[in-house]
């Protein structure tokens, strides 16, 4: 609903009351706030403006006496009209019967409070998945843009399958991670998310099925579900997901395709072992089902590299590989790619081109030349450095202050640890009461329906002193939701 | 189908023929070419390799006598085996019938035939939407990023509604057209193209009627078909979209929106009245049908500016605007906005989020600082010198050359002069003529199912003397079509 920017001046003339009252009146008149809408509380009103309530309070009894608005015990205040609607005979379109029929469902709604909450710069974010800004090379994108004539920037539509010059430097790049692709079975998207969102509307019947790890990252995001497809998940054990029974499934639901992040799998960190990919990609082969592998952690190894990606083992074109430069270098560029079969690329390509014109050739000339000029792996040695302070900071303070409410297992790469509470706390619940002590976490619900056990903590994102400060504050609230529940 | 990007070294000591079938045998062996894939045609395989016919047929003979490839007369050579697959007893998945079995739709076939030649550097482009490479401000680009540490370049995910800063000063843009919009009700994305496949998605009942101009840009893109929706033309007069019969339209046909350009309408070039604006917005009101404004074109005005968009006349949030920075700016970046009712803007970020976690930081940052700088206004001014020179020259050229063979009307901003042939002819037919003779046209067929009259001609993106030696060719090949036709 109606998130405010705008802040009334303390120091003006124009009393406060006011200066809010035009605010709404302006809002109203614009067609910005149409009949039908609901406002915030008269708390959360006073809150966003950092006004007093009464203030509101006057506000609004004003802007009902004008006849815009109107307050109703129990169900908030409504905007009923605008001046104009006042002389005009007919109310305008009721929008938010139009914003409830899309085909495209919201997000569930603890991830549209993530979001929103994300917003709030005093937040202190555990769960956020991200580089830190601090780490992000911004200094270096100066450099990036002071080209000579020869290279060449374009700043015209690109080609269907994007950048020719990126996708050449991709496929050298992928080369040393043992995948063989030319840059005829690339395609250059807007970020991993773009690529399943591609797969989803492109490859797949409505109905399909669509085999995943639990808990995954996939249940965060709703691409696949809006789609219209069923998800399934698999177990996970320590060396991967499991797939005994993926034949028998396979028969009792609409043939779909398997998705899967072998590396520092995101929420739960876990590697899939060399034993059991190769043992995937032969399941795969005989059952004839496709895999997505979504490697976007893949290079954020910290201590020893993993394993070969799928795609290195796949000579038959069962894998479509997923990379993006989001995780590893920063999320803001917005580059990803796909690898797979051509007619596969081919056709998502031609999607690509009907839902946004391909990707910003600034992004993609920034990413070919990190890739081209040893820039990336430089950077990444010096990432990894950082990442791995990060989680062994992490991990002490975990030791310190979690070891008698959770157990974990200190990930070998990416940006998560997959807090196990030794007592389950409804996720809703654990998420409101950390929110409001200002830290925000991402609940095991989010990766799972039915979990209400873990958390996804991040060492990625939030500073050491939050780190530590978090986490205290953290443990304080699990700890006193334990008491609460045994006395 | 398979893209051809490599050439074989002409100066090799390794044969072409040797070249030729290491090249596709590799293809074959990684799973870039799957089983069942279908090869272009020896005459095409020749060309796109730049060699003999002789060379291909010979690398076929080996190729199928490896076992790898079937020739079939009638239908071409296919794919039928892997080195792999000879060994491995079940073949792989088959990539084509995912592909057909998609729930979008690919692009029509001419659209796909005009992406793909527009990848050779060669075609002389007569039909294309774009500034020419020239005209685009890559020296200033360079400039963009020479940020010093107060400008804040954000490399990370963004809010849900795009860079804060960026949607302010689209605000501060928009209030010069007569459109107050503050930044609550701005939504930053990839484009016009995103906007447009946003609002399928996210506000549309599967089913609902879109009324458009006939012909339109809608009937080119196929967003709303893909999401289930039908569209209906309203005729076009030389005042804009005329709507006389759209409350009875309205009734018969499930409740939708109406989408109109009203400046520099792509394909027709006409500017919507002053008259015929305010007429819509009343009827819009009284007949409850929101509208959807493109105006991408609205700043390329060559003689006098437009009237004020139908978002300025818009009081009570009935209409959603659309503007972008490819048409006037560079297409590369991917920057577009949409304006509208918070409830509708803030839904579509959502689903933004869900689909793309936003778009290009680097992109926001530019169209921010081009804006904010006065360098957007400034560039426009050179822009509309150098597109009334190119309209003016092709206006003498089709004097010259067009004038017993077709009318037009000069426009007065945009790209577009929409030609109408004195004769029919099929729009296939003569896309594939020109193509031939190496011209690049975009037939009237593409906006209007029904239209083989039209033409589509851009004077923004070839040279002058592109222009020149295209149009004196395309005057050729429609006389000669129409002799054809006579004797
Ligand atoms: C496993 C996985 N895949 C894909 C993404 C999407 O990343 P992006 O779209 O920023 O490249 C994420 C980000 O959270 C992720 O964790
Ligand atoms: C009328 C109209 N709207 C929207 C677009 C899409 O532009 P973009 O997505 O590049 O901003 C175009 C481009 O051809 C157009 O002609």
């Amino acid at each position: 609903m109606a998130e405010i920017e705008w802040k009334p001046q303390k120091n003006s003339t124009v009393s406060l009351h006011q200066q809010i009252t035009a605010y709404m009146k302006t809002k109203i008149q614009h067609g910005e706030w149409t009949i039908g809408m609901k406002l915030p509380s008269q708390r959360n009103l006073a809150k966003q403006f950092q006004v007093n309530r009464s203030t509101i309070v006057a506000v609004l009894e004003e802007l009902a006496a004008d006849g815009l608005m109107e307050a109703k015990v129990g169900s908030g205040t409504k905007i009923i009209n605008n001046t104009w609607g006042l002389l005009a005979a007919t109310p305008p379109p009721d929008w938010i019967s139009y914003v409830k029929s899309g085909i495209h469902q919201p997000n569930i709604s603890i991830i549209q409070e993530i979001n929103k909450a994300e917003a709030n710069p005093h937040m202190i974010r555990l769960g956020t998945g991200e580089l830190s800004p601090e780490l992000l090379p911004k200094g270096r994108m100066e450099e990036t843009f002071q080209f000579n004539e020869k290279q060449s920037l374009s700043l015209g539509y690109t080609e269907p399958k994007g950048s020719f010059a990126l996708r050449q430097t991709v496929s050298a790049y992928l080369s040393k991670k043992g995948i063989i692709a030319s840059s005829e079975s690339i395609l250059i998207v807007s970020g991993g998310l773009q690529a399943l969102q591609l797969l989803s509307i492109g490859l797949l019947k409505r109905g399909s099925t669509i085999f995943h790890e639990t808990p995954s990252y996939l249940n965060s995001i709703h691409v696949f579900q809006s789609a219209g497809m069923h998800l399934l998940g698999l177990p996970l054990d320590e060396e991967g997901v499991t797939f005994d029974t993926i034949g028998r499934l396979k028969k009792q639901h609409k043939a779909g395709l398997l998705y899967t992040i072998p590396n520092f799998h995101n929420p739960t960190g876990i590697v899939m072992s060399e034993r059991r990919r190769k043992d995937l990609i032969a399941v795969s082969q005989m059952e004839k089902i496709p895999i997505i592998e979504d490697d976007v952690y893949g290079d954020l190894w910290l201590d020893i590299p993993p394993p070969k990606p799928l795609k290195a083992h796949d000579f038959q074109g069962n894998v479509l590989y997923i990379g993006s430069m989001s995780k590893s270098l920063s999320p803001g560029l917005r580059i990803g790619w796909i690898v797979g079969p051509e007619a596969v690329i081919g056709h998502l390509a031609d999607i690509k081109m009907q839902t946004d014109y391909g990707s910003s050739t600034l992004s993609q000339f920034a990413v070919e030349k990190w890739l081209s000029k040893g820039w990336y792996e430089e950077f990444l040695i010096n990432i990894r450095d950082e990442l791995r302070h990060r989680r062994d900071f992490t991990n002490e303070l975990l030791k310190k202050y979690f070891s008698d409410i959770a157990t974990w297992t200190l990930p070998k790469g990416g940006f998560y640890i997959w807090l196990k509470l030794k007592l389950s706390i409804s996720s809703q619940r654990l998420f409101s009461l950390a929110l409001k002590d200002g830290i925000l976490i991402n609940p095991g619900i989010v990766y799972d329906k039915t979990d209400d056990q873990h958390l996804r903590l991040s060492y990625s994102y939030a500073s050491f002193d939050e780190l530590e400060r978090g986490l205290i504050a953290l443990a304080q609230i699990i700890k006193r939701e334990a008491r609460r529940r045994f006395y």
